[in-house]
């Protein structure tokens, strides 16, 4: 019974990378193929990576002497076999979105399952958004893709953005656990991983803090929507509520993403403590799963005043574990807190492997 | 026509300095006494301030040339003259705050005004919390502090916290043009100078972020509403809106508090347009009355997508403006923007010393 | 075949919690006796380090809810029992020199073991000063140490300052391998976490590099002297050579200590490619005795250009090897490289580890 | 009697950018003429530099509305006119070197003097590399660079790279007060602006130091040597010492390099107090000539242990004074010290202008 054998489209970028080295040693998951731009074609992936490996990790002996294929011909994906060196891609593609748009569905037409990272396909009706603890059922319009599209073993499965995921599951746990919420107020603090290599200038980050970070705030706002939205004949219509207002900050941070949010219940109102048990009494799917990357409690609450802070707490559990601190009454709406995720492997990486993980627990892989 | 002499309680310390060093040459102050613990008593300044002068901008000679008296001991002063070398005081008092509060009493029962930055005798009902820009009738309540203290020629004047000094002009600029708010939800994210010298440990700003600073939220959601308060009797009667609720952070910067904001409105609300041209022409009575250190143009919105920054927006106008950008719908209230002022100028000694100029201009400090 | 019970003196110090977080699941030894400041003593170590415990890794649950003693109180350390709680004591103590001198003599006179961070006994000629892979022969004046001041069991070996462990082992190897070091320029770019906590205050930090470690210098040029030195009668006879001149300075990197060094060889020089050779084959006797904390490859000399960095190369090999890089011939000495190690576990508390490892080992410890 | 009208080739970099607000208010230049790529030719300068403008100073508003130029159509520049808009240019281009050489050889062909920034023609053997400080005497070989040209009016003038800029005037103090120096090491901690924007990204920066900086120590070792230099027949032959072995850092300082030295006399050896005599009394021909951007003192030795540092020394005299400090003597070679200099003011566009505020003084811009 051997590993899954997986390729990674955009390998040579950041998050491409990133997959590289929490594929390491995984135990369904063998990086077999690796496709990304013309440049990097017919070299090694040590050679194509050379002076561009940027993680703390080294690159694995194994993959580095693999061969770099041209990402935009899918012929060699199929050719190097669904069921032979890549049964399925997760695609770190960097490039416009239109054309990864278009990619992705090539491959997908192609027979191969596409585990996305990239915004493009975020907003295709038919294409699930999902955190595994959150919309797992969200899966169950992989069927409904297909047959939109004509497909017959391809499919696209997307991701949301890093800002996010620090704090949805937790409000998804207080929702879970009957207490809706109408609206968020969020500002975040993100690290300049988020924006890859070489990303954000030094000159912006000594002793600075850049207020702006294009289109963050929007994607914060809106994919929830989708994510908690619910299964309709041939999309995923989205919930009308929380609405969230977000002002998105770059703060001189490596990795973890921090983010302040008050919120309002729609409903009845938990009391701290109600909400301190919700939280970690909450497991989902991929606990009960025991999927290989699922942190066993997806929730984690400091009860010191000052946590959680990125460098101290973005590594809890894997770095798939979210942190929560400072629970407290909000001065206006019902609740504060702070909350922290790590945003390069939760909020990438390691969120389209859980994602894998939980489709090949649901069989869509094989 | 000498300048006026000005002692400065607590000179050794941080926003001490920072007294110091905005007085060198200023037109109308002439620092001429200083105070300090016993442990620095008896010595020149520039002993006492030997290795922790951490001020960019070195002390001038002739302040360093003074001798150094123990704050403890108000006699001292009076002796040093109250018509002499100390016609009043800049209190930057380190202590607890019971003991800053007995002392400030005393140098004023002694006859010496004290302009103070600690926040001691912020919640002291006679005692008004001064933004010049935004309550300068307070200082009417001057003579019944010294009627119900039995004081003679001295009282006590302070100024509000640090936090707060980069958007409340910019929100009472709004309600004076007749758009008072309701409620403001607001994150800071603010510089390590705040916490004086040595102040924050570098081992939890090397990346990182601290989610808590000690005491800031109340302040940052309750002296508001003493400076939008109303002259009553004996008192200032608090302002009952706006609602604040504050989340706020340190983060990796060394001068420079950044917030974000939401605001609603109470009543009819303006446009975009309507607030950029309310906050251009903004001017009140510190402009009006041509005050040393006061910013030609109080509030400057920036209309890059990306600003404020701290290192590029934190020195405006001899660091006394305060910086607005990204103005824009709220999402959930009504707008919202990023603002920022340097903490240790406009946020502490710059605006205590404001506060003495206006004290000045209006004849309180003869 | 129980662990080894230890205890450590400073436990609730920087240093002491390094121990406390390095010896969780140590194969041997099990910290089983907590000693620190009056202050502390009486307390769970839970209690006493509230609000301390600075490192990412949580303090394990066994040692929390250990009582702490007073470090004073020798005699609690020997009832607690030699062959009981406390076989041997590690030194991280935080007090004045004379002091900590006495303090661990009077431990070692009463039978305790010592094995020390501090630098109280680092020029005591009868106490070892050691780097296990350069100087464990030192250890037989262990004996003559006990016999000088009529000590039965008890002992003290000390391990050097951070700043050298970077490089003094491969300057060791090319020693050993017929290649002595004449002299050496060295410039040190040393991490804040050296100065402990709170330590280095963020506002001499940010955008920042401070020229000047207190004694750090002379601790770096002479140290090497005494661990190269040589076992006559009753004491270590320091090297002649190298003869070292070193600039030390802090820059804003939270561990790992880099070193830009300069050499010139004694006698014959060997090729670039000859020194290369000499590193990737070294090893000493912690590796021949396969020593729990010891790196399988001391020293890791790394090809890229821009190698070795404070953040991708201090964690290699359990933070315990020292990566190398940049090594190409002088302008004016022979040979120019720079050295990197973690500074508080190669060069703290995992070196004082890898000390008592090699006791065990050569049974100082039973 | 009017402004001398200046142009800047590469008006849209950083180091372009310098040159503008630098040159706000200069005495003598006024900035009328700018060139860039060209996709910058035919906007206005604001349009140009719009989202590109890194200098906390704001660009002046006379320079934003000025019309950009192709910088590769040197005849844009002869009809704006020599004796009009174009007296003389600034070249911080940003290409290829030989690109580079070549333009600034067809605008020196045109009648157009170049000061450039730009290492091209730094070991062009009849264009001299000046330091004003040093050798301003090196300018007498503008008539035989024209002759072995044969150009007119035309002629380039460059300045050395920023790295040692702190260092080589305190040097060349000595050397010029009969203590010439034979061997120095120097080891550089490098701020990021010395790299331009975008520059080092901050994962590069953010708790991290790169110990390399492509061709940095080669400049560093060589380019003293030809500045030290004689004239002679048609060229500058380089000065035989000092010998310099050169180590180049990275290090998280926007701005300011700092400079570790040992070094070696030549001949007799000046005591500590000869040598804090002869940089207090050094002053050379710019301030003789009280060229408007000259520092008064050109070397500033604090006594202080910890100075100099970047942010606090950085700015010192307009930035292009030099500050040194840690004079003590070496274990080694003779002396220690540290050096610090501005590598964006006095190291890059400050340093241009002074070069032309001598060749005016010296009547080479007539």
């Amino acid at each position: 019974m051997g590993k899954i054998p997986v390729g990674i489209l955009g390998a040579t970028g950041m998050v491409g990378q990133q997959y590289i080295a929490l594929l390491e040693n995984h135990p369904w998951f063998e990086v077999r193929y690796l496709a990304a731009s013309p440049r990097s074609a017919g070299k090694t992936y040590r050679e194509a990576a050379a002076g561009r490996w940027h993680l703390v990790k080294p690159c694995p002996d194994a993959v580095g002497a693999l061969m770099v294929e041209d990402a935009n011909d899918v012929s060699r994906a199929t050719a190097a076999g669904i069921g032979g060196e890549c049964a399925f891609v997760f695609s770190a593609l960097e490039m416009g979105k239109d054309e990864i748009r278009a990619l992705e569905e090539a491959y997908a037409a192609s027979g191969i399952p596409v585990v996305s990272n990239a915004s493009a396909h975020r907003w295709t009706p038919d294409v699930p958004m999902v955190i595994p603890e959150i919309n797992p059922h969200h899966l169950d319009i992989i069927p409904i893709q297909r047959k939109n599209r004509g497909w017959d073993r391809g499919f696209i499965v997307v991701k949301p953005n890093c800002s996010i995921q620090s704090y949805l599951t937790p409000l998804y746990a207080l929702t879970r656990a009957g207490y809706p919420i109408s609206r968020i107020f969020v500002t975040t603090l993100q690290a300049v991983s988020g924006a890859g290599y070489p990303g954000v200038p030094s000159l912006d980050m000594i002793d600075n803090v850049v207020p702006y970070i294009g289109g963050e705030e929007e994607k914060t706002e809106q994919e929830p929507l989708k994510i908690l939205g619910t299964l309709k004949n041939d999309g995923i219509e989205n919930a009308a509520v929380p609405r969230i207002s977000a002002h998105c900050n770059r703060v001189p941070v490596s990795d973890g993403h921090t983010a302040c949010l008050s919120l309002e219940f729609a409903g009845s109102k938990p009391s701290v403590d109600e909400v301190k048990q919700i939280w970690a009494a909450f497991t989902a799917l991929p606990q009960e799963l025991d999927l290989p990357l699922a942190p066993k409690r997806p929730i984690i609450l400091r009860e010191e005043p000052d946590r959680p802070q990125p460098r101290k707490d973005r590594d809890t559990d894997k770095a798939m574990a979210v942190t929560l601190g400072r629970l407290r009454p909000c001065n206006i709406f019902d609740l504060r807190f702070t909350a922290l995720s790590h945003n390069t492997v939760r909020g990438a990486a390691g969120g389209g492997i859980l994602n894998a993980e939980l489709l090949k627990a649901k069989e869509y892989l094989s």
